[in-house]
């Protein structure tokens, strides 16, 4: 098989991360929760990659630095932690249903209006937009980092500078760059940051965090035990604890660390460039084949390594079929949890192809993908 | 390390747990996200798994076994799902803060009601006081099918005779069982089961699951991405999307598969019959030594393989401190998340030291630890 379904999740891992999570499974206490050694490991590991990610993602609070099992919980704690009755949030129609979902929810439940940045049939929005749709009651900016359909960016800087400018928090889903674009908190204006760890980061699945730069009141999501301050009927007031309830998934963590040692190592800018350089010749040859329509902004490579493609009328969910039975080549069809982005592209009914590269591509990868598109629409026109 | 602190985590896992999460981590796409091999892959795990869990636990419907990370965001979602303002909830004082925390905050915020059965000295329930404190408003009893400080098992189909009489749901928190203890949720009339993975499954961290049974209307707990019907703005209704948002631990969840596996092959009877010998070796060995106090009940066998204790007025620390730097011997000190229980058994000031055995503990382990408590009582008395 071909795998180009890395946003979704990256299927290949490091060796370094499946050694550290197979080590991790016969070494690993509880942490927290006894003073052994095993325990101690744990509390260590925890600990060291606390401040790992904390500087990798340029949060100055290691202690800030919440364990997640996915983005998805770390989007729920944020924004059902941070947005109260009355308040206003502002987001965009890039947004997966992680962020939408949640969102919906608190406009159902506790009356929070929402504004939406629109988007053009590139996927591109207005920066002026985020300031315009700033209301007195506005409480957040919420965005993602970059569209997981059509792979373009969102200038996070400039967004920051506006929401710093009107008190507001800054929200970011990093679903998609975490790993794969360099992120700096405290540069870029971010209040919350949401990652995953089984995506760009190349860690296991179960993995992710929530960040958060300054100090931010953000009422627990999940509460329980936290091995500390038994005593308390609510979840104790400090971070982490405060958002951590129940055993973490300290084996996934072992191996999340082991990522973030090994993007080090490697250098995030290298990764980029290799992955960037697989679309952009990917994006080169099938863009050119008649009959092929992508999605997104390719005047620039500034964006994920993702091409969100159709061929003429043609089901996203046959091509995409096409490619894995016919070819061996891994993509995936359908909406991608994204409807107000396919609703400003108005590929609603057919969906979109997505082909999005990762690190262990190789260019025969894009090549062989590259003519199972040439075929394909040749059969189809 | 002799490890004796199994009841907070299962350190060793079964070389069939490692393997196989050793192999997802380079094999597993992300489910019902696309549908080539890698996503396919892990659907099918995701499948059998359930069904294989279902199976386990004696749940009808294998499409109601949720995965979760832990047992504290099984109850979570069981407890926020279920109960609805005005309600009442009879609950015991054995809990540990997983349960008590999720209800102490539905007693805040959305005034549910709650009623404690006690326990006397030895952390023993009247099962008349069940009954006895079910009120017209009561929606749910939500006990622990064992103390996690004392290892004493409640009578699980006794309780479960009393909810199904009086209509009320019985929820249940296996995270002390699970994997230790046969369980059926039809024979013994439990509702809602929740489990972590990580204990006497001994599958991963990050692993775990509410299982129900019946016709349970469970609101969201977490909300968003879900892979399918993308376009709905709500969680959708069926289970087990609808309790299940972001990207499942799929990695952990091959090593939790696994696990079962090899607690069906090796037999749970022969499992408990090897921890329960361990534990009364200990138990009679080191009650008989002067000074040291047990706490539980141990007129009977039928218990959890945890025995907690104390050496005279030590506290609880410096013991568990002196067993691990001493004898490197792994137990575990404090409060145990269980406020509630220490109460009962007077134990809030020095806490008390818990030994809890598993399946690939021996007798030499044992053995040593009695040597040790027996050195550590002569010096301090």
């Amino acid at each position: 098989m071909i795998y180009l379904d890395n946003a979704a999740t990256t299927m290949m891992k490091p060796s370094c991360v499946v050694d550290a999570v197979t080590a991790a499974l016969t070494t690993l206490g509880n942490a927290s929760r006894g003073a052994h050694e095993g325990a101690l490991n744990t509390n260590r590991l925890l600990y060291k990659t606390r401040e790992k990610l904390a500087g990798f993602f340029g949060c100055p609070k290691s202690e800030q630095v919440i364990f997640t099992n996915n983005s998805t919980e770390a989007l729920n704690i944020a924004l059902t932690g941070t947005l109260r009755p009355g308040d206003h949030a502002v987001t965009t129609v890039l947004e997966h249903n992680s962020v939408l979902r949640p969102l919906y929810r608190l406009q159902r439940e506790r009356v929070v209006d929402l504004s939406f940045v629109p988007a053009d049939r590139r996927g591109c929005v207005d920066y002026a937009d985020f300031e315009r749709l700033v209301r007195p009651n506005t409480r957040a900016v919420v965005c993602t980092h970059a569209s997981n359909l059509t792979g373009n960016l969102l200038d996070i800087r400039r967004i920051g500078e506006i929401a710093a400018r009107r008190g507001l928090l800054f929200i970011v889903d990093a679903s998609q760059t975490a790993g794969a674009v360099p992120i700096d908190m405290v540069d870029m204006g971010v209040s919350m940051l949401c990652f995953t760890g089984h995506k760009s980061m190349m860690g296991p699945q179960g993995t992710g965090g929530l960040l958060i730069n300054g100090d931010i009141e953000v009422e627990p999501f999940k509460v329980g035990g936290t091995g500390v301050q038994s005593f308390l009927t609510e979840q104790p007031r400090e971070y982490p604890t405060r958002l951590e309830a129940g055993t973490l998934n300290g084996h996934g963590i072992a191996g999340l660390s082991a990522a973030v040692d090994f993007i080090r190592q490697t250098g995030i800018d290298a990764i980029r460039a290799h992955e960037t350089a697989l679309a952009r010749r990917f994006y080169e040859a099938a863009s050119a084949v008649p009959g092929v329509v992508t999605y997104g902004d390719f005047t620039t490579w500034e964006r994920c390594p993702v091409v969100a493609l159709n061929i003429g009328g043609a089901d996203s969910a046959l091509v995409c079929d096409a490619l894995s039975c016919d070819y061996g080549i891994a993509t995936r069809a359908g909406a991608h949890c994204a409807p107000l982005m396919h609703r400003a592209l108005h590929t609603e009914a057919q969906g979109a192809v997505r082909f999005s590269f990762g690190y262990f591509n190789t260019d025969a990868d894009v090549d062989a993908a590259v003519r199972a598109v040439r075929e394909i629409a040749d059969r189809i026109g």
